[in-house]
């Protein structure tokens, strides 16, 4: 499994220009490949303008299928408009090992 | 390296509820667990009552360690109070592979 970890640090107001963006992605993502196992965006807690991102996928080629898509490229494209200060996100081979909590 | 991620799925007004004690959780959680990687909590971006968590370790001893610390079950005892609906939250064993984006 493969297990894409990290955030995107903007300016707060512009988390609500991404929004659609994110969710065009996200349902794009969701709907239309199979090896995506997981693919989340959220704001940080206790920093607004922090876009954290969660993705989890089958493997490695699913995840190149992924930065091959049309919805990627629109996703980008909308990303490159926000005032980005920082980022990080890195990617991880990962082995599901136990669940802690399940409800 | 262990990762742990996952969601816990609450009223979206106990957001507001936990918030404190998710900082008092984060905060004790990185200035006091050297084997802490990072620590994060945050609320997805299309779904305001789904808390997200996202978490990196040293290894299974620091987790290990921090399931018996004071925060945790101060941090479990708030986390009891809210109105919790679904959850989710695995433990995956790491491995960084490369990083996607880093500014």
């Amino acid at each position: 499994m493969i297990i894409v970890e990290g955030w995107v640090r903007v300016a707060a107001e512009d988390i609500e220009t991404l929004r659609p963006a994110a969710q065009a992605m996200a349902h794009a993502t969701k709907t239309s490949e199979p090896g995506c196992l997981e693919y989340a965006f959220a704001t940080d807690l206790f920093e607004p303008g922090l876009l954290r991102i969660i993705e989890r996928w089958k493997d490695e080629a699913a995840l190149a299928a992924h930065f091959a898509t049309p919805h990627m490229a629109a996703f980008n494209q909308a990303l490159g408009g926000a005032r980005i200060t920082g980022a990080s996100i890195k990617v991880y081979a990962g082995e599901e090992v136990r669940t802690i909590m399940e409800r």
